[in-house]
């Protein structure tokens, strides 16, 4: 566990530098919050008013891919696998189906959703703050790259079982088809920074390009990343370029 | 609470794909693995393999300042505030006693360390995954900056008690003598942009500077950054300069 090693107090700055942060912070806040022209955006957006594209955001929350295999010894060989509803990318689907997980630490997270379709592989996607709080050291990965993965204890209603290779944390990565690569150009493959503007406005570097023209255009970062830059679902990013 | 929206899987990608993305993968855990030359840092270190200066950082987990009138209404009128173990800063310190804390969807979050001295005021400060979980919103601010702080209750073994005003997400800062600023070109209260190397590589940006000659240098984090970097406490950051 991370340690509390933070006495951050300001105690010795006098009031001028109270009311100048005071200022500072409330301004900073205000324009975070007023509406972002391009929020609605589900297109990629070519510079405006600001200085680069800017490309619509998903934040992804701790899930689940599993095998049809998997799934039936976890929820009973009869049962039907559901959609509950759709996700931003075609053929992606919320499933009605969850799971408890549990780690080394015997720490458990209850209700992880399983994302649809059903893969050929079982992977969690978790963010640090989880693996942190499952106690499990989990490489930053690709989905589908399980070889390093780390594992975990999977509870459904009709079982458990335990994955030697399934969690990762996800890297950040941008879905695209080729012509918004064209567009941006960047190919397949590329590694990128994208920046979330506001109070805690971040530069994300290592963006990894996704190019399929089934895919909507959509950059997906992980809770911690989108906390971290203090940045809500349904917002944008600002597309910086190459690394 | 943020919704589950990613399907990430790469079911499009063939194996050429996969080889080079499970190389450059290796590659770079590998990098972020391998030992920093400055880790043990614990003073300004100017720039030599690397471009940038770099600066000691101190990862910030949740934790909680009181004035001594509350803390006797939480642990009982004849206790004494006693220390655990000193902090990084001079004059700070771990004390020996934690809170439960509640937000308004009545979930809690035990053993939230109280750190020392006692202050003017009382104030919580959380992570943005830590707010999402309690159920509350409050601000980024400075510390000791609790006009628009969110509301938490605070249980003690000898009692609890509701604060209106109390939470907030803590700013990034670096703390530093007016001798590292001068060296850094910096004054107190500028705003300036760190970076993290490592797979998950991030310029945090509105990085707060805050002088004073009995600090030693070092940047705040909270878990949600450092997370979001992949990077430990103990570990430094570059300092990439103002804004």
């Amino acid at each position: 566990m991370r340690s509390a090693n933070c006495g951050c107090s300001l105690t010795t700055s006098g009031p001028p530098d109270d009311v100048l942060i005071d200022l500072i912070v409330k301004e900073v806040r205000t324009a975070l919050r007023s509406p972002v022209a391009d929020r609605s955006a589900t297109r990629l957006t070519l510079p405006s008013s600001s200085a680069y594209p800017t490309i619509p955001l998903g934040v992804s929350n701790r899930h689940i891919h599993l095998t049809v295999t998997t799934f039936h010894r976890l929820f009973g060989e009869g049962v039907a696998f559901e959609e509950m509803r759709p996700l931003y990318q075609p053929g992606e689907f919320a499933s009605k189906h969850t799971l408890t997980i549990v780690g080394p630490k015997l720490r458990s997270i209850p209700g992880v959703r399983i994302l649809g379709p059903l893969r050929t592989y079982d992977q969690v996607e978790v963010s640090l703050t989880d693996a942190v709080f499952l106690g499990i050291d989990p490489p930053v990965a690709n989905s589908g790259t399980l070889s390093e993965a780390a594992p975990l204890t999977l509870v459904g209603p009709n079982g458990s079982v335990y994955l030697e290779q399934c969690a990762i944390v996800a890297s950040r990565h941008i879905h695209m088809t080729n012509a918004d690569a064209a567009q941006l150009g960047v190919s397949d493959g590329d590694l990128c920074k994208v920046r979330v503007a506001g109070v805690k406005s971040t530069v994300f570097e290592n963006v990894l390009i996704r190019t399929n023209n089934s895919w909507r255009l959509q950059m997906h970062l992980d809770t911690d990343d989108a906390n971290a830059a203090n940045v809500r679902d349904e917002s944008v990013v600002e597309f910086l370029g190459k690394m």
